[in-house]
């Protein structure tokens, strides 16, 4: 093994190694660093339409969001991974402002027979909860969710009809032992995310707010993260362990599968009265409250390379991009102090974009294209010395690689218009895509064609828990995804042809 | 017991309960609630110069920072507690900006194996670690800190003298498993903070950023907190498990026991080494290269409250408080109308500051001013009839009780002044304090009675371990603190009287 390389560890992408020789071999010989293109192997070297999980992880991890870790079934946020949960963070922060939704935090840790309180959402979390070891009596979960210990807490809180709505948020890291492949972002054993705990004094409420926050969550997905996606109801089967009933948002992405991107549940009063939540009406009499919990993780980062990305790398939608324009001059010696001084002062007029220029000189503009394509910057900027005497600048778009030569007087403009631009066309092609996707379906025979097609699956259906179960049995694991709001009751079930409750939305999903 | 109050946990203040009880007999009386001022229980029971312990943990507790959990050695961040936190994280994430260090996430668990790497890092966290007890073969630790799963990583990304200086930082949540008493914010089995990691070609760069962020968290105490601290080395003895040196930063908290407030260390090239960590230099050969560490954690939040605070509850330094004003309307129902217009117009003048109104009407203002006052909230506007048909409101200083009517025309540039003046009075009382409290001594006799004094001690000292553990057994636990930048090397030690080799602090800390 070359020395400092480090062993190649078994919970890393087996790409990682050959990665990590073939750039100490460029390193070595700094002449083939400087060529015009990325060395293939640094690039993507799957297509999205041949082998689409392949070609997500190496989006992901050679776009620089995420890696491996030596943690079996953990993943390691890269910078900017990190950086776009925190534009998350900031745009979900001010919608909890807006409901009045306070930030607090609570342990990472339960003890068991906290648990044990409500039976359904033990029964639910209790498989894959990892356990500490310690000299305490009782046994301590690391937190899956934290509905149980704060709710313990909410008993002590609340105690009148003055105290409500009580609204409570926290933004931590969660744990769930996943016994299948680790897929980052998207099914990892700890993940980050925000779980909303509000109490409230009637079911109405509940109701309503439980709603808003779903809304909320669709609005940041498609103005944010320019992903389209489906509010709905889950099913009986698929709803929260310990809810009365759950909603969410999906999207479908590009390999033909479901997402849930987020779910609101109202959990009705089960938990308030295993943990003996009550409050003292006005009526000076004791009541038990309405809870609701809702939580987006970062799992939506993922969503965000699968939806976009293409066989070049990351695209990012301008209003999540943590670099929104790349500025990249190229010039040789002698105009080097006259491009770099234009480079800055454009940088200066887009100062309220997030905006870098790339100065390095150990790399060829060619190369830097490749790399700044890869890590989806949705727009760039060239300056050479041709554009610096015609007082203009190269305009390049990620999402079409449509170029364009604009005048530097009226960059501002243009630029602003161009990412409002990109930002549209990424939500309107994904859109595109997702009515493509959904057929209506009557019969069985309909339903089991659409399923060969891979498509998102709207039937009738019945609600039971069993017919449900024979669905996913007769398809190799199509489940319900959820609900829409407009349901039409009509007609009779897909599967069993009892009368149908609702109409459903089926897919293979994550 | 009363049927909705819930079991008194063994884990919680035992105060709580009895303040559940009277707020709920309150609560049933309701013309109780409505008398002139807060009910004793409720209000701070214990004088700081009294019994300091638990006049912490009451104005911690009353003034909303925090409560104790069902989690054994846990506590909950309540919202004000974790604002003060997300104010902290605003801030220093500037400071991290303006360093070009960038953050990322790392997984919650450390295999053990990755322990053992560095010895005296391993021989330091190992007692305090808790494990997870799951079906790997490999036991997992829940980080304590994050050196050893973060430098594996860096041995596979780190590559090239390109990459270096390489520098990130996490905000995540650390568990170290404390045998002590559990003290909130100061003492706790989980805590929040940020540990920023970097990798430097030289050790003169490491030497001189590590040094930089310790300046920054000086300032960072002084700026925001209003917390004079001592900026030092730290002996052999106490630097961190690891590291080349240790630097930190001390106040000295109003029990006269000093606390430290943030750590910078140097770790060399240890970790480098045992986590094969090199790089390729522009010569072409690898290279060692050099790290540094440093984090500040939610103790800060327990700083504020202890050097602050006084009888009435927390004292909060305007530009860290997560209300900065409170504007108090006094009305009778005639009134009501045109107070809270007035009330209304006044918010919305002083916009740019953290305020609120309290309208609740079934409180009166005594009732308010003394929650506000527990608070911390640094100052109070009173609005009543009287005050609206001469143009004035009533301010009212959180830190001196100083009351002034001014007319509201001049609002603006009278609070901007007055916040600005208490954050300053707030750092210079505490500043007075410090400096009183130390004391430069050179015989074992006058550092003896520095330490009956409860001083903090400036003395020569060898520098040998066996020396400072022969002070701590001889003093029933006085440590050294930190020794000076300025530190005059002259002298004699004053335990065992060799040669000098620099001053150091001693005082009992936390």
């Amino acid at each position: 093994m070359i020395q400092g390389l480090g062993p190649c560890d078994p919970g890393s992408n087996p790409g990682t190694l050959t990665k990590n020789i073939n750039r100490y071999k460029r390193t070595l010989m700094n002449t083939e660093v400087n060529q015009n293109k990325m060395a293939k192997e640094d690039g993507i070297t799957s297509k999205k339409s041949k082998n689409f999980s392949e070609w997500y992880t190496q989006i992901v991890v050679k776009g620089d969001l995420a890696d491996y870790s030596p943690v079996k079934g953990c993943m390691i946020i890269k910078p900017s991974g990190y950086k776009i949960w925190e534009n998350i963070q900031a745009y979900f922060n001010i919608i909890l402002k807006k409901y009045n939704v306070k930030n607090a935090y609570f342990p990472l840790f339960i003890p068991e027979s906290f648990f044990k309180k409500e039976t359904e959402h033990a029964k639910g979390f209790q498989p894959e909860v990892a356990w500490i070891a310690n000299k305490e009596d009782e046994r301590l979960a690391v937190r899956p969710t934290s509905e149980t210990i704060i709710y313990d807490t909410y008993s002590k809180w609340i105690r009148s009809w003055r105290d409500l709505p009580f609204r409570l948020n926290q933004w931590c890291n969660v744990v769930r032992w996943e016994t299948k492949a680790t897929k980052l972002f998207l099914r990892t054993r700890e993940f980050l995310w925000q779980e909303g705990h509000c109490v409230y004094s009637t079911k109405e409420e509940a109701d309503k707010e439980m709603l808003l926050i779903l809304k909320e969550y669709q609005k940041l997905c498609h103005e944010l993260l320019a992903i389209p996606v489906l509010a709905g109801k889950k099913t009986e089967k698929e709803k929260f362990a310990g809810a009365l009933y759950t909603t969410s948002i999906e999207a479908f992405m590009p390999e033909n599968k479901a997402l849930q991107m987020g779910t609101s549940h109202n959990l009705g009063q089960g938990f308030a009265k295993s943990f003996n939540i009550s409050y003292l009406g006005k009526d000076e009499k004791l009541h038990t409250p309405w809870q609701t919990s809702w939580g987006i993780s970062t799992r939506l980062i993922g969503a965000l390379a699968m939806m976009h990305g293409d066989d070049k790398g990351l695209v990012l939608p301008p209003r999540i991009a943590p670099i929104q324009i790349i500025i990249i001059p190229i010039f040789f010696d002698k105009d080097k102090k006259k491009v770099l001084k234009v480079a800055n002062k454009i940088k200066d007029f887009l100062k309220d974009f997030s905006i870098e220029i790339d100065k390095r000189e150990e790399y060829t503009p060619g190369w830097k294209f490749n790399e700044w394509e890869l890590k989806g910057v949705p727009l760039r900027i060239e300056i050479g010395p041709k554009d610096v005497s015609k007082k203009q600048v190269v305009l390049v778009r990620r999402d079409t690689s449509e170029k364009q030569a604009i005048k530097i007087k009226d960059i501002n403009k243009k630029v602003s218009n161009l990412l409002e631009d990109i930002q549209k066309n990424l939500f309107n092609k994904a859109n595109q895509f997702l009515k493509e996707s959904i057929v209506k379906v009557k019969t069985w025979k309909e339903f089991l064609k659409a399923v060969n097609n891979r498509k998102l699956i709207r039937a009738p259906f019945c609600g039971d828990i069993s017919c449900e179960d024979s669905i996913k049995d007769k398809t190799n694991g199509v489940k319900s995804i959820n609900i829409p709001f407009d349901s039409n009751p009509e007609g009779y079930c897909v599967n069993c042809g009892k009368k149908a409750a609702y109409e459903v939305y089926f897919a293979k999903s994550y």
